[in-house]
Protein backbone atom coordinates (compact mmCIF):
# COMPACT_ATOMS: atom_id res chain seq x y z
CA UNK A 1 0.00 0.00 0.00
CA UNK A 2 0.98 3.79 -0.91
CA UNK A 3 1.14 6.48 1.22
CA UNK A 4 -1.84 8.68 0.04
CA UNK A 5 -1.32 12.53 2.29
CA UNK A 6 2.13 13.63 2.84
CA UNK A 7 3.45 15.64 5.83
CA UNK A 8 2.33 18.71 4.20
CA UNK A 9 -0.86 17.01 3.45
CA UNK A 10 -1.37 15.67 6.65
CA UNK A 11 -0.34 19.11 8.78
CA UNK A 12 -2.62 21.68 6.37
CA UNK A 13 -5.75 18.98 7.24
CA UNK A 14 -5.33 18.91 10.92
CA UNK A 15 -5.17 22.78 10.71
CA UNK A 16 -8.50 22.79 8.92
CA UNK A 17 -10.28 19.75 10.84
CA UNK A 18 -8.73 20.15 14.65
CA UNK A 19 -7.26 24.15 14.29
CA UNK A 20 -7.65 23.76 18.37
CA UNK A 21 -4.71 21.56 18.37
CA UNK A 22 -3.12 21.15 15.50
CA UNK A 23 -0.10 24.23 16.59
CA UNK A 24 0.45 21.38 19.46
CA UNK A 25 2.09 18.66 17.01
CA UNK A 26 4.07 18.61 14.24
CA UNK A 27 4.07 15.68 11.56
CA UNK A 28 7.54 15.15 10.77
CA UNK A 29 7.61 12.01 8.68
CA UNK A 30 5.41 9.46 7.28
CA UNK A 31 5.56 6.06 5.51
CA UNK A 32 3.91 3.12 4.76
CA UNK A 33 2.01 2.24 8.03
CA UNK A 34 4.35 4.66 10.04
CA UNK A 35 4.40 8.19 11.25
CA UNK A 36 6.93 10.23 13.58
CA UNK A 37 5.20 13.12 15.32
CA UNK A 38 6.11 15.60 17.59
CA UNK A 39 4.72 17.22 20.51
CA UNK A 40 5.83 20.65 20.84
CA UNK A 41 5.50 20.93 24.47
CA UNK A 42 4.46 24.56 25.52
CA UNK A 43 3.51 25.58 29.36
CA UNK A 44 0.32 24.16 28.99
CA UNK A 45 1.31 20.35 28.40
CA UNK A 46 3.11 20.31 31.71
CA UNK A 47 2.49 19.36 35.75
CA UNK A 48 4.19 20.68 38.59
CA UNK A 49 7.70 19.70 38.03
CA UNK A 50 8.06 20.31 34.41
CA UNK A 51 7.01 17.09 33.54
CA UNK A 52 4.57 16.40 30.37
CA UNK A 53 1.33 15.32 31.51
CA UNK A 54 -0.62 12.35 31.10
CA UNK A 55 -3.41 13.97 28.99
CA UNK A 56 -0.88 15.38 26.56
CA UNK A 57 0.74 12.18 26.30
CA UNK A 58 -2.56 10.73 25.18
CA UNK A 59 -3.28 12.88 22.63
CA UNK A 60 -0.16 12.55 21.31
CA UNK A 61 -0.61 9.02 21.26
CA UNK A 62 -4.00 9.34 19.52
CA UNK A 63 -3.05 12.54 17.07
CA UNK A 64 0.10 10.19 16.18
CA UNK A 65 -2.16 7.19 15.17
CA UNK A 66 -4.72 9.14 13.00
CA UNK A 67 -1.93 10.81 11.19
CA UNK A 68 -0.64 7.06 10.13
CA UNK A 69 -4.24 6.34 9.44
CA UNK A 70 -4.93 9.20 6.99
CA UNK A 71 -1.42 9.04 5.52
CA UNK A 72 -3.14 5.58 3.93
CA UNK A 73 -6.80 6.10 3.62
CA UNK A 74 -6.81 9.82 2.76
CA UNK A 75 -8.75 12.46 4.41
CA UNK A 76 -12.59 11.03 3.85
CA UNK A 77 -11.66 8.67 6.96
CA UNK A 78 -13.35 9.29 9.97
CA UNK A 79 -11.93 6.94 12.19
CA UNK A 80 -12.84 6.83 16.18
CA UNK A 81 -10.99 5.97 19.10
CA UNK A 82 -12.22 2.77 20.39
CA UNK A 83 -9.83 1.65 22.97
CA UNK A 84 -6.07 3.00 24.28
CA UNK A 85 -3.85 1.52 26.63
CA UNK A 86 -0.94 3.18 27.37
CA UNK A 87 2.52 2.03 29.96
CA UNK A 88 3.64 5.33 31.39
CA UNK A 89 7.53 4.07 31.92
CA UNK A 90 9.71 6.98 32.95
CA UNK A 91 9.20 10.60 33.61
CA UNK A 92 10.18 12.78 30.46
CA UNK A 93 12.65 15.13 30.87
CA UNK A 94 12.03 18.72 31.49
CA UNK A 95 11.49 21.21 29.03
CA UNK A 96 11.99 18.73 26.16
CA UNK A 97 9.64 17.69 23.17
CA UNK A 98 8.14 14.15 23.03
CA UNK A 99 8.89 11.86 19.76
CA UNK A 100 6.21 9.71 18.94
CA UNK A 101 7.31 6.70 16.69
CA UNK A 102 4.21 5.34 15.35
CA UNK A 103 3.49 2.06 13.99
CA UNK A 104 0.26 0.44 12.38
CA UNK A 105 -0.24 -3.30 12.89
CA UNK A 106 -3.63 -3.41 11.16
CA UNK A 107 -5.43 -1.97 9.29
CA UNK A 108 -8.55 -3.91 8.67
CA UNK A 109 -12.16 -2.67 6.95
CA UNK A 110 -13.04 -2.00 9.80
CA UNK A 111 -10.67 -2.12 12.96
CA UNK A 112 -7.20 -0.18 12.93
CA UNK A 113 -4.95 -1.02 15.14
CA UNK A 114 -1.57 1.04 16.18
CA UNK A 115 1.17 1.24 18.22
CA UNK A 116 3.11 4.64 19.46
CA UNK A 117 6.48 4.23 21.32
CA UNK A 118 7.23 7.99 22.52
CA UNK A 119 10.48 9.18 24.08
CA UNK A 120 11.99 12.99 25.47
CA UNK A 121 13.89 14.28 21.89
CA UNK A 122 17.40 13.40 22.81
CA UNK A 123 16.58 10.40 24.90
CA UNK A 124 16.96 6.87 24.17
CA UNK A 125 15.38 5.40 27.07
CA UNK A 126 11.26 5.44 25.56
CA UNK A 127 8.96 7.76 28.16
CA UNK A 128 5.66 5.70 27.58
CA UNK A 129 3.91 2.99 24.82
CA UNK A 130 0.33 3.38 23.63
CA UNK A 131 -1.83 0.96 21.83
CA UNK A 132 -4.96 2.23 19.98
CA UNK A 133 -7.69 0.85 18.48
CA UNK A 134 -9.66 2.50 15.88
CA UNK A 135 -13.14 1.78 14.03
CA UNK A 136 -13.44 2.73 10.56
CA UNK A 137 -17.10 3.71 9.49
CA UNK A 138 -18.69 1.52 7.10
CA UNK A 139 -19.27 3.27 3.84
CA UNK A 140 -22.29 5.21 4.24
CA UNK A 141 -22.08 5.84 7.86
CA UNK A 142 -24.20 4.01 10.47
CA UNK A 143 -23.31 3.38 14.26
CA UNK A 144 -20.79 1.16 15.65
CA UNK B 1 -10.75 1.50 56.77
CA UNK B 2 -11.78 4.96 56.86
CA UNK B 3 -12.12 8.43 54.29
CA UNK B 4 -9.26 10.87 56.11
CA UNK B 5 -9.79 13.94 53.46
CA UNK B 6 -13.26 14.68 52.82
CA UNK B 7 -14.53 16.64 49.62
CA UNK B 8 -13.22 20.01 50.76
CA UNK B 9 -9.93 18.77 51.82
CA UNK B 10 -9.27 17.67 48.63
CA UNK B 11 -10.69 20.69 46.27
CA UNK B 12 -8.75 22.76 48.49
CA UNK B 13 -5.10 20.24 47.46
CA UNK B 14 -6.19 20.05 44.46
CA UNK B 15 -6.19 23.80 44.28
CA UNK B 16 -2.76 23.70 45.19
CA UNK B 17 -1.02 20.77 43.80
CA UNK B 18 -2.43 21.05 40.29
CA UNK B 19 -3.69 24.66 40.43
CA UNK B 20 -3.22 24.82 35.92
CA UNK B 21 -6.33 21.92 35.71
CA UNK B 22 -8.12 22.11 39.21
CA UNK B 23 -10.79 23.66 38.08
CA UNK B 24 -11.42 21.66 35.47
CA UNK B 25 -12.98 19.44 38.04
CA UNK B 26 -15.48 19.07 40.82
CA UNK B 27 -14.89 16.57 43.84
CA UNK B 28 -18.83 16.08 44.37
CA UNK B 29 -18.24 13.05 46.51
CA UNK B 30 -16.11 10.33 48.71
CA UNK B 31 -16.32 7.32 50.14
CA UNK B 32 -14.26 4.46 51.42
CA UNK B 33 -12.82 3.41 48.24
CA UNK B 34 -14.95 5.41 46.01
CA UNK B 35 -15.03 8.66 44.36
CA UNK B 36 -17.75 11.10 42.48
CA UNK B 37 -16.07 13.50 39.57
CA UNK B 38 -17.14 16.08 37.64
CA UNK B 39 -15.16 17.53 34.57
CA UNK B 40 -16.82 20.90 34.38
CA UNK B 41 -16.68 20.92 30.65
CA UNK B 42 -15.77 24.25 28.76
CA UNK B 43 -14.83 25.02 25.35
CA UNK B 44 -11.56 23.59 25.73
CA UNK B 45 -12.56 20.17 26.36
CA UNK B 46 -14.21 19.69 23.12
CA UNK B 47 -13.49 18.65 20.04
CA UNK B 48 -15.47 19.53 16.71
CA UNK B 49 -18.55 18.94 16.41
CA UNK B 50 -19.22 19.39 20.60
CA UNK B 51 -17.74 16.08 21.35
CA UNK B 52 -15.50 16.31 24.65
CA UNK B 53 -12.07 14.93 23.77
CA UNK B 54 -10.47 12.20 24.65
CA UNK B 55 -7.14 13.55 26.41
CA UNK B 56 -10.16 15.18 28.39
CA UNK B 57 -11.36 12.21 29.43
CA UNK B 58 -8.39 10.58 29.87
CA UNK B 59 -7.50 13.44 32.29
CA UNK B 60 -10.71 12.86 34.49
CA UNK B 61 -10.23 9.07 34.45
CA UNK B 62 -6.75 10.15 35.89
CA UNK B 63 -7.55 12.91 38.26
CA UNK B 64 -10.94 10.54 39.56
CA UNK B 65 -8.71 7.97 41.14
CA UNK B 66 -6.28 10.12 41.94
CA UNK B 67 -8.87 11.80 44.36
CA UNK B 68 -10.15 8.79 45.28
CA UNK B 69 -6.27 7.27 46.56
CA UNK B 70 -5.91 10.54 48.65
CA UNK B 71 -8.92 10.26 50.43
CA UNK B 72 -7.88 7.06 51.77
CA UNK B 73 -4.20 7.46 52.08
CA UNK B 74 -3.78 11.48 52.73
CA UNK B 75 -2.12 14.12 50.93
CA UNK B 76 1.55 12.93 51.66
CA UNK B 77 0.99 10.39 49.17
CA UNK B 78 2.54 11.15 45.62
CA UNK B 79 1.57 8.22 43.82
CA UNK B 80 2.28 7.87 39.79
CA UNK B 81 0.25 6.81 36.82
CA UNK B 82 2.15 3.90 35.43
CA UNK B 83 -0.56 2.23 33.39
CA UNK B 84 -3.91 3.25 31.55
CA UNK B 85 -6.16 1.15 29.70
CA UNK B 86 -9.27 3.11 28.19
CA UNK B 87 -13.12 1.60 26.44
CA UNK B 88 -14.20 4.48 24.42
CA UNK B 89 -18.08 2.75 24.06
CA UNK B 90 -20.02 6.15 23.06
CA UNK B 91 -19.91 9.94 22.14
CA UNK B 92 -20.18 12.14 25.27
CA UNK B 93 -23.23 14.07 24.53
CA UNK B 94 -22.86 17.53 23.44
CA UNK B 95 -23.13 20.57 26.33
CA UNK B 96 -22.90 17.97 29.19
CA UNK B 97 -20.75 17.45 31.95
CA UNK B 98 -18.92 14.52 32.44
CA UNK B 99 -19.35 11.93 35.74
CA UNK B 100 -16.73 9.86 36.85
CA UNK B 101 -17.95 7.05 39.23
CA UNK B 102 -14.38 5.48 40.67
CA UNK B 103 -14.04 2.40 42.50
CA UNK B 104 -10.58 1.39 43.90
CA UNK B 105 -10.05 -1.94 43.27
CA UNK B 106 -6.60 -2.18 45.33
CA UNK B 107 -5.13 0.21 47.32
CA UNK B 108 -1.65 -2.18 48.17
CA UNK B 109 1.11 -0.98 50.01
CA UNK B 110 2.61 -0.51 46.52
CA UNK B 111 0.78 -0.77 43.30
CA UNK B 112 -3.38 0.51 43.46
CA UNK B 113 -5.51 -0.35 40.72
CA UNK B 114 -8.78 1.68 40.35
CA UNK B 115 -11.61 1.84 37.81
CA UNK B 116 -14.10 4.79 36.26
CA UNK B 117 -17.33 4.82 34.27
CA UNK B 118 -18.24 7.83 33.20
CA UNK B 119 -21.65 9.37 31.26
CA UNK B 120 -22.57 12.56 30.41
CA UNK B 121 -24.84 13.84 33.22
CA UNK B 122 -28.30 12.76 32.88
CA UNK B 123 -27.51 9.92 30.56
CA UNK B 124 -27.80 6.15 31.74
CA UNK B 125 -25.58 4.24 28.96
CA UNK B 126 -21.51 4.73 29.66
CA UNK B 127 -19.41 6.69 27.63
CA UNK B 128 -16.08 5.63 28.47
CA UNK B 129 -14.70 2.70 31.14
CA UNK B 130 -10.99 3.41 32.57
CA UNK B 131 -8.87 1.11 34.56
CA UNK B 132 -5.53 2.82 35.76
CA UNK B 133 -2.88 1.25 37.83
CA UNK B 134 -0.72 3.61 40.45
CA UNK B 135 2.83 3.57 41.85
CA UNK B 136 3.41 4.61 45.50
CA UNK B 137 6.94 5.72 46.51
CA UNK B 138 8.34 3.55 49.10
CA UNK B 139 8.40 5.70 52.34
CA UNK B 140 11.70 7.36 51.95
CA UNK B 141 11.39 7.68 48.00
CA UNK B 142 13.39 5.77 45.47
CA UNK B 143 12.82 4.88 41.99
CA UNK B 144 10.25 2.09 40.20
CA UNK C 1 -33.56 -5.92 25.36
CA UNK C 2 -34.24 -9.28 25.95
CA UNK C 3 -31.56 -12.59 26.71
CA UNK C 4 -32.50 -14.88 24.39
CA UNK C 5 -30.51 -18.26 25.14
CA UNK C 6 -31.02 -18.99 29.08
CA UNK C 7 -28.40 -21.03 30.80
CA UNK C 8 -29.43 -24.50 29.95
CA UNK C 9 -29.24 -23.44 25.72
CA UNK C 10 -25.96 -21.65 26.58
CA UNK C 11 -24.72 -24.80 27.99
CA UNK C 12 -25.93 -27.04 25.60
CA UNK C 13 -24.43 -24.50 22.79
CA UNK C 14 -20.84 -24.40 24.78
CA UNK C 15 -20.94 -28.20 24.98
CA UNK C 16 -21.48 -27.99 20.96
CA UNK C 17 -19.19 -25.09 19.88
CA UNK C 18 -15.97 -25.89 22.31
CA UNK C 19 -16.58 -29.21 23.21
CA UNK C 20 -12.67 -29.27 24.69
CA UNK C 21 -13.00 -26.43 27.40
CA UNK C 22 -17.10 -26.96 28.14
CA UNK C 23 -16.07 -28.19 30.89
CA UNK C 24 -13.96 -26.17 32.92
CA UNK C 25 -17.32 -23.44 32.94
CA UNK C 26 -20.70 -23.15 34.55
CA UNK C 27 -23.08 -20.63 33.38
CA UNK C 28 -24.58 -19.91 36.47
CA UNK C 29 -26.84 -16.83 35.98
CA UNK C 30 -27.46 -14.74 32.64
CA UNK C 31 -29.52 -11.22 32.78
CA UNK C 32 -30.21 -8.32 30.40
CA UNK C 33 -26.48 -7.71 29.36
CA UNK C 34 -25.41 -9.40 32.27
CA UNK C 35 -23.70 -13.11 33.17
CA UNK C 36 -22.48 -15.12 36.37
CA UNK C 37 -19.83 -17.83 35.13
CA UNK C 38 -17.55 -20.52 37.15
CA UNK C 39 -14.68 -21.97 36.66
CA UNK C 40 -14.59 -25.47 37.78
CA UNK C 41 -11.01 -24.79 38.81
CA UNK C 42 -8.85 -28.59 38.65
CA UNK C 43 -5.56 -29.26 38.72
CA UNK C 44 -4.84 -28.27 34.88
CA UNK C 45 -5.82 -24.70 36.19
CA UNK C 46 -3.29 -23.92 38.41
CA UNK C 47 0.28 -22.62 38.79
CA UNK C 48 2.56 -24.08 41.28
CA UNK C 49 1.37 -23.28 44.98
CA UNK C 50 -2.08 -23.56 44.05
CA UNK C 51 -2.49 -20.28 42.41
CA UNK C 52 -5.43 -20.31 39.52
CA UNK C 53 -3.14 -19.51 36.42
CA UNK C 54 -2.88 -16.50 34.45
CA UNK C 55 -4.29 -18.04 31.33
CA UNK C 56 -6.96 -19.55 33.12
CA UNK C 57 -8.25 -16.23 34.46
CA UNK C 58 -8.13 -15.27 30.69
CA UNK C 59 -10.25 -17.91 29.35
CA UNK C 60 -12.70 -17.32 32.33
CA UNK C 61 -13.09 -13.30 31.28
CA UNK C 62 -13.39 -14.45 27.70
CA UNK C 63 -15.66 -16.99 28.03
CA UNK C 64 -18.16 -15.06 30.21
CA UNK C 65 -18.14 -11.96 28.21
CA UNK C 66 -19.06 -14.50 25.17
CA UNK C 67 -21.18 -15.83 27.05
CA UNK C 68 -22.86 -12.96 27.74
CA UNK C 69 -22.91 -11.54 24.27
CA UNK C 70 -24.74 -14.98 23.41
CA UNK C 71 -27.56 -14.22 25.97
CA UNK C 72 -28.33 -11.30 24.39
CA UNK C 73 -28.11 -11.89 20.54
CA UNK C 74 -27.99 -15.95 20.07
CA UNK C 75 -26.11 -18.72 18.63
CA UNK C 76 -25.61 -17.22 15.22
CA UNK C 77 -23.52 -14.58 16.40
CA UNK C 78 -19.88 -15.29 15.82
CA UNK C 79 -17.88 -12.55 17.78
CA UNK C 80 -13.93 -11.92 17.67
CA UNK C 81 -12.00 -11.18 20.70
CA UNK C 82 -9.88 -8.16 19.32
CA UNK C 83 -8.49 -6.63 22.48
CA UNK C 84 -8.14 -7.92 26.16
CA UNK C 85 -7.43 -5.73 29.40
CA UNK C 86 -6.70 -7.53 32.48
CA UNK C 87 -5.54 -6.13 36.37
CA UNK C 88 -4.57 -8.73 38.51
CA UNK C 89 -4.75 -7.64 42.03
CA UNK C 90 -4.56 -10.67 44.68
CA UNK C 91 -3.64 -14.02 44.29
CA UNK C 92 -6.83 -16.28 44.18
CA UNK C 93 -7.35 -18.85 47.31
CA UNK C 94 -6.08 -22.16 46.66
CA UNK C 95 -8.50 -24.23 45.75
CA UNK C 96 -11.24 -22.33 45.06
CA UNK C 97 -13.47 -21.64 42.01
CA UNK C 98 -13.32 -18.55 40.67
CA UNK C 99 -16.75 -16.48 40.12
CA UNK C 100 -16.81 -13.88 37.33
CA UNK C 101 -19.79 -11.16 37.34
CA UNK C 102 -20.16 -10.03 33.64
CA UNK C 103 -21.23 -6.84 32.20
CA UNK C 104 -21.87 -5.64 28.63
CA UNK C 105 -21.10 -1.96 28.68
CA UNK C 106 -22.01 -1.37 24.67
CA UNK C 107 -23.32 -4.12 22.26
CA UNK C 108 -23.19 -2.44 19.36
CA UNK C 109 -23.85 -3.67 15.53
CA UNK C 110 -19.98 -3.84 15.32
CA UNK C 111 -18.48 -3.94 18.36
CA UNK C 112 -19.08 -5.55 21.71
CA UNK C 113 -17.19 -4.21 25.31
CA UNK C 114 -18.04 -5.93 28.24
CA UNK C 115 -16.58 -6.00 31.41
CA UNK C 116 -15.15 -9.03 34.43
CA UNK C 117 -15.34 -8.78 37.95
CA UNK C 118 -13.36 -12.30 39.31
CA UNK C 119 -13.29 -13.38 42.90
CA UNK C 120 -12.19 -16.38 44.93
CA UNK C 121 -15.31 -18.08 45.88
CA UNK C 122 -16.52 -17.16 49.27
CA UNK C 123 -13.33 -13.86 49.25
CA UNK C 124 -15.21 -10.53 49.01
CA UNK C 125 -12.11 -9.22 47.34
CA UNK C 126 -11.79 -9.32 43.70
CA UNK C 127 -8.70 -11.18 42.45
CA UNK C 128 -8.70 -9.82 38.44
CA UNK C 129 -10.49 -7.10 36.79
CA UNK C 130 -11.02 -7.33 32.50
CA UNK C 131 -12.17 -5.45 29.88
CA UNK C 132 -12.52 -7.33 26.22
CA UNK C 133 -13.83 -5.83 22.91
CA UNK C 134 -15.13 -7.96 20.61
CA UNK C 135 -15.66 -7.35 16.69
CA UNK C 136 -19.39 -9.01 15.32
CA UNK C 137 -19.24 -10.24 11.86
CA UNK C 138 -21.52 -8.14 9.75
CA UNK C 139 -24.29 -9.87 7.85
CA UNK C 140 -22.94 -11.59 5.21
CA UNK C 141 -19.16 -12.09 6.43
CA UNK C 142 -15.88 -10.37 5.67
CA UNK C 143 -13.13 -9.33 6.47
CA UNK C 144 -12.36 -6.93 10.43
CA UNK D 1 23.33 -4.80 31.58
CA UNK D 2 24.28 -8.39 30.64
CA UNK D 3 22.36 -11.54 30.07
CA UNK D 4 22.65 -13.47 33.30
CA UNK D 5 20.86 -17.03 31.93
CA UNK D 6 21.51 -18.03 28.53
CA UNK D 7 19.11 -20.39 26.71
CA UNK D 8 19.90 -23.41 28.09
CA UNK D 9 19.86 -22.19 31.67
CA UNK D 10 16.37 -20.51 31.27
CA UNK D 11 14.83 -23.92 29.81
CA UNK D 12 15.81 -25.97 32.79
CA UNK D 13 14.76 -23.66 34.68
CA UNK D 14 11.63 -23.20 33.06
CA UNK D 15 11.60 -27.43 33.62
CA UNK D 16 11.81 -27.03 37.14
CA UNK D 17 9.48 -24.15 38.01
CA UNK D 18 6.91 -24.76 35.08
CA UNK D 19 6.87 -28.52 34.77
CA UNK D 20 3.16 -28.23 33.63
CA UNK D 21 4.05 -26.41 31.16
CA UNK D 22 7.04 -25.68 30.03
CA UNK D 23 7.31 -28.23 27.37
CA UNK D 24 4.47 -26.04 25.25
CA UNK D 25 7.46 -23.38 24.97
CA UNK D 26 10.72 -23.32 23.42
CA UNK D 27 13.28 -20.34 24.75
CA UNK D 28 15.00 -20.04 21.22
CA UNK D 29 17.07 -17.04 22.17
CA UNK D 30 18.13 -14.30 24.67
CA UNK D 31 19.32 -10.59 24.81
CA UNK D 32 19.89 -7.70 26.25
CA UNK D 33 16.41 -6.91 27.42
CA UNK D 34 14.92 -9.17 24.87
CA UNK D 35 13.68 -12.86 24.08
CA UNK D 36 12.41 -14.95 21.26
CA UNK D 37 9.88 -17.86 22.46
CA UNK D 38 7.99 -20.71 20.54
CA UNK D 39 4.89 -21.58 21.69
CA UNK D 40 4.70 -25.32 20.59
CA UNK D 41 1.73 -25.73 19.10
CA UNK D 42 -0.43 -28.56 19.91
CA UNK D 43 -4.07 -29.89 19.96
CA UNK D 44 -4.98 -28.73 23.35
CA UNK D 45 -3.91 -25.13 22.22
CA UNK D 46 -6.20 -24.78 19.43
CA UNK D 47 -10.08 -23.82 18.98
CA UNK D 48 -12.57 -25.34 16.82
CA UNK D 49 -11.19 -24.56 12.82
CA UNK D 50 -7.47 -25.31 14.32
CA UNK D 51 -6.49 -21.36 15.37
CA UNK D 52 -4.55 -20.90 18.58
CA UNK D 53 -6.73 -20.03 21.67
CA UNK D 54 -6.47 -16.27 23.17
CA UNK D 55 -5.57 -18.34 26.64
CA UNK D 56 -2.30 -19.96 24.69
CA UNK D 57 -1.33 -16.51 23.26
CA UNK D 58 -1.63 -15.13 26.78
CA UNK D 59 0.94 -17.87 27.97
CA UNK D 60 2.78 -17.14 25.07
CA UNK D 61 2.97 -13.29 25.93
CA UNK D 62 3.65 -14.05 29.87
CA UNK D 63 6.21 -16.80 29.34
CA UNK D 64 7.74 -14.67 26.78
CA UNK D 65 8.30 -11.45 29.23
CA UNK D 66 8.90 -13.51 32.25
CA UNK D 67 11.79 -15.50 30.12
CA UNK D 68 13.24 -12.01 29.33
CA UNK D 69 13.24 -10.90 32.80
CA UNK D 70 14.82 -14.07 34.46
CA UNK D 71 17.39 -13.48 31.71
CA UNK D 72 18.09 -10.44 33.29
CA UNK D 73 17.79 -10.54 36.53
CA UNK D 74 18.07 -14.20 37.50
CA UNK D 75 16.25 -17.04 39.11
CA UNK D 76 15.63 -15.61 42.37
CA UNK D 77 13.16 -13.02 40.70
CA UNK D 78 9.61 -13.71 41.38
CA UNK D 79 7.75 -11.43 39.60
CA UNK D 80 4.18 -11.43 39.49
CA UNK D 81 2.35 -10.59 36.16
CA UNK D 82 -0.08 -7.55 37.47
CA UNK D 83 -1.36 -6.24 34.30
CA UNK D 84 -1.57 -7.27 30.38
CA UNK D 85 -3.06 -5.55 27.31
CA UNK D 86 -3.33 -7.72 24.36
CA UNK D 87 -4.93 -6.75 21.02
CA UNK D 88 -5.37 -9.41 19.02
CA UNK D 89 -5.01 -8.35 14.70
CA UNK D 90 -5.76 -11.48 12.78
CA UNK D 91 -6.21 -15.48 12.90
CA UNK D 92 -3.06 -17.18 13.32
CA UNK D 93 -2.34 -19.91 10.59
CA UNK D 94 -3.26 -23.17 11.13
CA UNK D 95 -0.86 -25.64 11.91
CA UNK D 96 2.03 -23.25 12.56
CA UNK D 97 4.08 -22.38 15.77
CA UNK D 98 3.61 -19.20 17.14
CA UNK D 99 7.21 -16.86 17.73
CA UNK D 100 6.85 -14.16 20.17
CA UNK D 101 9.51 -11.36 19.78
CA UNK D 102 9.51 -10.10 23.41
CA UNK D 103 11.38 -6.85 24.74
CA UNK D 104 11.98 -5.09 27.73
CA UNK D 105 10.90 -1.43 27.89
CA UNK D 106 11.41 -0.82 31.42
CA UNK D 107 13.21 -3.00 33.96
CA UNK D 108 13.21 -1.17 37.24
CA UNK D 109 13.21 -1.94 40.95
CA UNK D 110 9.70 -2.60 41.58
CA UNK D 111 8.28 -2.68 38.09
CA UNK D 112 8.46 -3.95 34.69
CA UNK D 113 7.24 -3.52 31.36
CA UNK D 114 7.44 -6.11 28.53
CA UNK D 115 5.64 -5.70 25.24
CA UNK D 116 5.57 -8.89 22.24
CA UNK D 117 4.73 -9.56 19.02
CA UNK D 118 3.71 -12.40 18.24
CA UNK D 119 3.90 -13.84 14.18
CA UNK D 120 2.37 -17.45 12.96
CA UNK D 121 5.88 -18.93 11.88
CA UNK D 122 6.23 -18.22 7.99
CA UNK D 123 4.01 -14.78 8.28
CA UNK D 124 5.02 -11.55 8.26
CA UNK D 125 2.04 -10.06 9.67
CA UNK D 126 1.61 -9.82 13.35
CA UNK D 127 -1.36 -12.14 14.63
CA UNK D 128 -1.24 -10.31 18.17
CA UNK D 129 0.44 -7.82 20.22
CA UNK D 130 1.00 -7.83 24.32
CA UNK D 131 2.27 -5.49 26.78
CA UNK D 132 2.46 -6.83 30.22
CA UNK D 133 3.62 -5.25 33.77
CA UNK D 134 5.70 -6.87 36.36
CA UNK D 135 5.43 -6.76 39.98
CA UNK D 136 9.23 -7.20 41.90
CA UNK D 137 9.03 -8.47 45.30
CA UNK D 138 11.07 -6.57 47.69
CA UNK D 139 13.80 -7.58 48.80
CA UNK D 140 12.83 -9.38 52.13
CA UNK D 141 9.17 -10.61 50.69
CA UNK D 142 6.31 -8.08 51.37
CA UNK D 143 2.96 -7.42 49.85
CA UNK D 144 2.42 -5.30 47.28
Amino acid sequence: MAVVMDEVALTAFLQTAFAQVADDFTVEEVGEMTARVRLNVAERHLRPGGTVSGPSMFALADVGIYVAILAMVGPEALAVTTSAHMDFMRKPAAGADLIAEVRLLKLGRVLVVGEVLMRSEGQEAPVARAAMTYSRPPSGGGAT
